[in-house]
């Protein structure tokens, strides 16, 4: 694929629709300071927060889920969903002042905003503009963009701000598109990168029925420019759809990757469980 | 766009102004030491924290400035703009010095002073002093380049020396220009750099009403040769400006960016707020 | 080797078989804390682990192994073959919850799943189907795979559900395929990516009475795409393998490496002797 | 600039001149720590480190020097010249042994010595010595060439063992020159290496009176190749200076730049001031 | 130079021979603790630990050498030769179990064994076989090579079993060969290679009496492909040395370099020397 500039025909930047805030957060339980706790302490602390994430797991579009993560990066992730950037970070405030939190030590986090990446739509909107000679950038161009959206905000409500997935299995991870020095991803022609997307999102629908994804976007807020969260009821199903599609041009010539964060859900319920030192189970 | 030695006709360094030292402090709250404190202990730490950093945001063109930082990387940022580097160095003294200082770990920071790039000036001046054969480097060329930047300057100053700009949200990350092998920003003809730059600046202008930015050149000083600071009302248009940007040539091809930090300000007189594990509002 | 779209003729994915679900778990002694701890508290912590681990590693295909590792990167490794991701993340909240685990502090871990790469079953199953026109993806093309799967799994299990094979020495390290921007293993034809993995295989029978190797997959579950295992009788031959391996295409142009990890393996009823500050014996 | 194999006519390494062995050591205060110290505690560790610190500044060519540095990166940087290696660990122990090193952390360090390049130089005598026909290498060759060293040796005396530049701001960083697939320093011809530090040279030499640059080599010492300390009256300086030169040749394709260290110089008997939370003043 | 395909005549592999396996263990020590340790508590440790290092270095072939660090990365590095994997692991174990490994805390490690590269020998050899038109790795090819391993081993005997070289002054660092998209050591042709190496050794060859060179490889053991170590009286010509070699095409394309060590031998009986802040005399 011949790498040119991209804003040759029309804006290169494709039209995106955004939705809830997420933040991921990965926590180290510190067994031993647990483990020295009494049980009156343990029985308390454990009392604050499953109530706690308990109302944050029913509370709709406002939602978090919680994780048991296999591996030395965490042992537990709290996911939230949220309206605002400043409900997030009340979220977290309100997680650092459980009383559990003198158990926990945060490894890492991860913030982003559900995204709809709408190069169909743009591309059709840009051409059929174009072709009725309209510039680009100026109040008509703008208003029927702003038009556009507001009729895909509507019809993507669902997928804007959804609840959390309801499967065993997460898989998450962040990822940039590459800015090589031969093959940079942003220099493409906005056409390439749909036929790429489109390519892309062909592997995605075939896997469906046994995956729910949700990409967010984390350009200008986190150090990688997306958020990938797979849902799965079998977990070698991350493994078989990664690796399909580590093989299509987007992802193996353009895809970067971060690390990869795998986890168990589980009710908030069933906390005491997993700090008993059991893998809880889904429901 | 062909890459060819910059010093081909006239000097390759763009002139730049510059202003206030700006120091980013990160810091994580040590939750289990704060909530173990006494309630005497906490009052006393936060009193002498707020009037010390109440002191610090209304002192005009030394201004600071503290944000609730959203994920892992820190909890709460304070933002020095000073007219010294004793100045800034004397700021993170005091902040050291604090009692609140005990209940605060530092997990980064960033050096750098507000810069203005003159891409457009200097090739204008540049250009002018070439025709009348004026020789680059010598006596009459450096008295009328001073003579421009001190001009410049005085136009300049109040975005120099800007006041921290009042808004809710902040976005703030390094970045470098590129110099690979083939692509390298500093081997860029300079008229190449200033079509880039103005470019970049389109973008920019553009959102002019929605997001203040502030430049600060870091070369020297710190790991990265920038840093920027962008202040918005909507967190979502740092992923807009910042994704639309990552299109434009400039960025797509020669920019490198480190972290992202993501805050939310707040004056310091609620710095209470924080501490009780909730986000303080903006005003 | 002209690297050239992959998906010309048919799919690009290999056909894989997956099996035992591996967690390698990298663990230092906390050497002050064990040697500080009274008699009492070590013999119940030892005698604790030791029936813990004992039992693990006599559980058939779903065993555990542990191993004295040379170097800061740990001193212990516990390696856990198990049927499910559930059972594995139970089996490190079981170790997280043993009393030894107080003098353990975690270094690193790994995630990966058992896998049987098949390219010559691939390639001449894919040949086959396109000879008799059947069409990729396809209901019949499906079918036809799923059978050919059904049977190589059946004839692999041992393989996929493999004791951790009984020899003295462990050397095991991550790895990925090259996607640089010229030399792209996913870019490349999956006739090609056969005859390397078969060259590379070449090498690997030729050691096949030293060596017993694993290979686990762990895109969509670590940061790796693979994790390897060699276990042998003589630690000499993990260098000689590896590094005539290095020469080989598929290792010298497309392999990249992770950290090495080098052990000792001891039943675990010798826990004692190293706690003791001496390398156990194998039997 | 054509890349092709350097020893071509004579040979490829520059000579150079070494001095001083440096040590830069990078301290953290442990605030909590101090503050919690008695003031008997505190006044016995400020007055021993006082005593022993200004006892080192007064040793001439064997001096060191201490400076407050700017961001998380250090509070305190200590940079000890030296005669021998011996010396310089003798120094680092000394710290090490102070009660005041109870409060201080160190966060890194850097070993080098400091190094005069001879490319100029170098280039005349083989040049010459190869005029007359003498063989590179053999004994008459190297007879010259220590002859010459010990002429540039004896004249360059105060260069190689210099005191440190009482200025009040210091810039640290350490370097390398780029060895990329096809920019590579170490493959371009000699006399090509020799222009490219003549230029470099040139703007250094234009920033004469505003910064005194001390060059150290570290290859064989240290993880980079050079280190690089520049002493200025004005901080602004740095970032001009490195500004520019980062459009030269040498610079702008084949430098590579390891962290920066920003600081501001005090006299011991000032420790004092900085552990009370107060910039000291340069004198 | 032309890169190719290099197993086009006969094995890409050059037949090496292995000795000692070699562990460099780097310690911080942790002064705080030591200072406040009271002076029976030092003694006893002081005197275990001087009695076990002192036996570990008079044991011939077994021996370990203690070294002064200079820098942040350690202040006490341990070297192991040892015979066996199970006695380096040995080793490290009852370091870790002295009373003195209270106050150390082990910073990094580098688990190797000594290899003598025999690229010389291995063309001859090949070349001799294959014209007589033996194929290569079918039985009388191998015996062939085994019959002149054998011959070698013997002959190298002492070079493979070295005693720690009895200088003052260590360097130590890891090192690969590059493996990029367009420089690939592993795909030059062995006639190549053996130029490379052997215009390599002569610059080695030249320093022969001021430094003593032992190199080992870590390929299957360690995170790097090969670790070096030079000893010498005078420290400076390590970076003589080093910087000479970096302008020989094996290292200046295809050497890559990990950190370096620079450290002071003494005997173990000065130990206390080093722990009661100076640096230990050589003899």
């Amino acid at each position: 694929m011949k790498e040119e500039k991209a804003n040759s025909d029309f804006p290169a930047v494709p039209l995106t629709l955004e939705g809830s805030y997420i933040l991921h957060q990965m926590f180290r339980v510190r067994w031993s300071a647990w483990k020295a706790a009494t049980s009156v302490e343990q029985k308390l602390a454990l009392e604050e927060a499953t109530a706690s994430l308990e109302e944050m797991e029913k509370s709709g579009q406002e939602q978090s889920a919680i994780f048991s993560l296999v591996g030395h990066k965490g042992d537990l992730m709290i996911l939230h969903f949220r309206r605002t950037l400043d409900e997030l970070n009340h979220s977290e405030l309100r997680v650092a002042n459980l009383k559990l939190a003198e158990f926990l030590e945060q490894t890492t986090s991860y913030l982003s905003v559900v995204e709809l990446g709408l190069y169909e739509v743009s591309v059709r909107l840009y051409a059929t503009l174009k072709e009725k000679g309209i510039q680009p950038g100026g109040p008509e161009w703008n208003q029927a963009v702003e038009a556009e959206l507001a009729k895909q905000r509507k019809a993507a409500a669902p997928r804007l701000w959804p609840e959390i997935p309801p499967r065993r299995y997460v898989c998450f991870y962040p990822m940039d598109k590459m800015r090589g020095e031969t093959k940079n991803w942003y220099q493409l022609p906005m056409t390439d990168r749909q036929r790429l997307m489109r390519e892309h999102g062909v592997i995605g629908r075939r896997y469906a029925g046994q995956v729910t994804q949700i990409i967010s976007g984390s350009i200008g807020f986190d150090d990688w420019e997306w958020g990938v969260d797979l849902f799965a009821d079998d977990p070698l199903v991350f493994k078989k759809l990664v690796y399909e599609m580590r093989f299509d041009e987007a992802s193996a010539v353009y895809g970067q990757f971060g690390a990869f964060y795998t986890g168990l859900r589980f009710p908030a319920a069933k906390l005491g469980t997993l700090l008993e030192g059991q893998t809880p189970t889904f429901t």
